[in-house]
């Protein structure tokens, strides 16, 4: 599989659906497989809220396979044979993007705090101009799960004429009360370390390490399901030699402190709080006075929309209203219910079933 | 209605089933009523996690009715003119009980992290002491909700003969793992806020007031329902004017907040860590590896249980498996689940049908 890391500069200066402007911004960028001689096989992949350009494949700089692995290669359900994939680190991440750890061309320090707030739109946006760059007129495929289904759904509103489907998976077309609560919950935990400084941390040669793994410890209850925590770990008490930290009796939070910990070593606070920040805010339906049917209506791909029985972040249910607005929006639709025993991390993990769903509908 | 409040000293050295020895302590304790001529009309309601022994009624000094006023009091469906009813402050608690925040004997500071790990089993052993201090000799009822849910489970199996009737109620006889993922993610708040001091934070004369109020705001997600989020606050957004701070956009945010802002206020960071660190380690199946059936088979008492249809902490489902154990081990029971829109928090509030529930329960 041929893989192509790049990070391209988008030279003119880009406005943001708040009205701020980026000067100029950066995408890292991978791609898979080669573009044919009529871009026409073209993939866009949108990763979800720590996710980031490295989706399949493994560079000579990367420690592992990407997160989407297990669908993305050569014979895969997203088959880097045939089809030339496009998975850029969002506008805001901390992959490689610009984003709050990049410098401020007008202050020559890290944006930190400054970093402008960035939603689902922009994102999509941001993408379209990486679409002209690679020469491409139409996607035959968006697709992502997560924050990467709403990326995926709202390119479908936002371009019609761009995209032959829409793969919306393990997503929702607008973040519900809980989410915004669990999001808040997170985000009140980094603000709140002593190291966030208002998130000017970079400048103070610190990070809010303890507050993100906090952040991270609640969000991977979210991801997993009930049921596979109940039988992994159950109400196993950790081992002595192995535990974390000495205020450790049981397993289940042995592994969170362990999971949080890694992932505060490597992730940005600034954009934990900016990525979450546009998940919370994604809603298209407000433009349409709370109508999504009315918001789906000029969609002219074709879309895919899966759930998992498990999840409870994005529940299936929340699939089905979109289905439910596609159908009354003359929006050709299917809907499927994985059982996706993962919960909401479902969407990460190859099972048979999920791959025949994705190659028939990307070869549909 | 008669409220009398006593702190009541117990100076015999207490073993806790740690080990631990306390060499006295005392219990802040709300009586309501008046005990019967043979002490046969005694009710012990045990407190929730965060609830304290202010149950019903306004006493002189306090600011506000009883957690449970709405259950409690002259015609009432635990009917003050009939019953003598009892509400300690559980120790280790912060309402008055010895806990965290008294002075140890030993050193003549504040036992702040010192103060030893304490159990359901610890409570129902203190309150025992606490009934024979009262001249009681056996419980007409044994009742409470959530983690009074587990005590009063607990004094049926642990006290058999002083136990006529328990009512179990939003409880579980043991926390899943994700109830323990979410409150190790909420101790973990606390303890690394920097003025936690591994829990001597009283001596250092200060409060982890921010890691408490990050702890209160996902529990209270936990205690609400996701169905009456999203009824009550909805994606509206918070009025400027009224905004907790310069992060919030939804109004959920400011609520969670604010809630959680006033909670630090008064409650105890040791104190929630113990309560948390109770309800997580009740298993009483465990000393019967795992069987709840044979860890029941002692119940002398009629139980009632209910659980509440919108209830995601311990779901109506948590209840079931009480009643099935209980069946199993030919202990006489009931089960009722009730709709209960407040989520976890449904046992606090009456309605008429669970108010006829109870009071048949009583009267019956």
């Amino acid at each position: 599989m041929k893989i192509n890391r790049q990070l391209i500069g988008f030279k003119n200066s880009f406005t943001l659906e708040s009205g701020k402007i980026l000067s100029r911004f950066e995408l890292m960028v991978d791609t898979y497989g080669e573009l044919n001689s009529d871009a026409s096989n073209a993939i866009l992949v949108c990763h979800a809220f720590s996710g980031n350009h490295h989706a399949a494949g493994k560079h000579e700089t990367d420690a592992t396979e990407g997160w989407w692995d297990q669908m993305i290669g050569p014979g895969k359900a997203i088959d880097t044979n045939k089809y030339f994939i496009v998975c850029p680190n969002n506008l805001g991440g901390c992959a490689g993007s610009t984003g709050p750890t990049s410098i401020n061309p007008a202050s020559k320090e890290p944006y930190g705090g400054d970093f402008p707030v960035v939603s689902v739109s922009d994102w999509v946006n941001s993408q379209k101009l990486l679409m002209e760059h690679l020469g491409i007129n139409k996607w035959e495929i968006v697709i992502g799960g997560s924050l990467g289904g709403m990326q995926a759904l709202e390119w479908s509103l936002s371009y019609p004429h761009l995209v032959n489907k829409a793969g919306v998976i393990a997503a929702a077309a607008k973040a519900s009360t809980q989410n915004i609560g669990m999001n808040e919950v997170a985000r009140e935990a980094i603000r709140k370390d002593e190291n966030f400084h208002d998130g000017n941390y970079l400048a103070m040669r610190t990070k809010p390490k303890r507050g993100l793994k906090t952040a991270r410890m609640l969000g991977h209850i979210t991801y997993l399901s009930e049921e596979h925590m109940n039988l992994r770990f159950g109400r196993k008490v950790q081992n002595e030699d192995t535990k974390i930290d000495g205020y450790v009796d049981f397993e289940i939070e042995n592994y969170l402190k362990y999971k949080g910990e890694k992932f505060s070593d490597s992730f940005d606070a600034n954009s934990y709080i900016l990525m979450t920040k546009a998940m919370d805010g994604y809603d298209p339906a407000s433009k349409k006075n709370g109508n999504l049917t009315k918001a789906m209506e000029p969609i002219k791909a074709k879309l895919l929309i899966v759930g998992f029985e498990t999840d409870w972040l994005f529940p299936a249910k929340r699939g089905k209203e979109i289905q439910a607005a596609a159908m009354n929006a003359n929006v050709l639709s299917s809907f499927v219910i994985l059982p996706g025993n993962q919960g909401h991390d479902s969407f990460l993990f190859h099972t048979p079933e999920y791959e025949k769903i994705l190659s028939n509908f990307i070869e549909s």
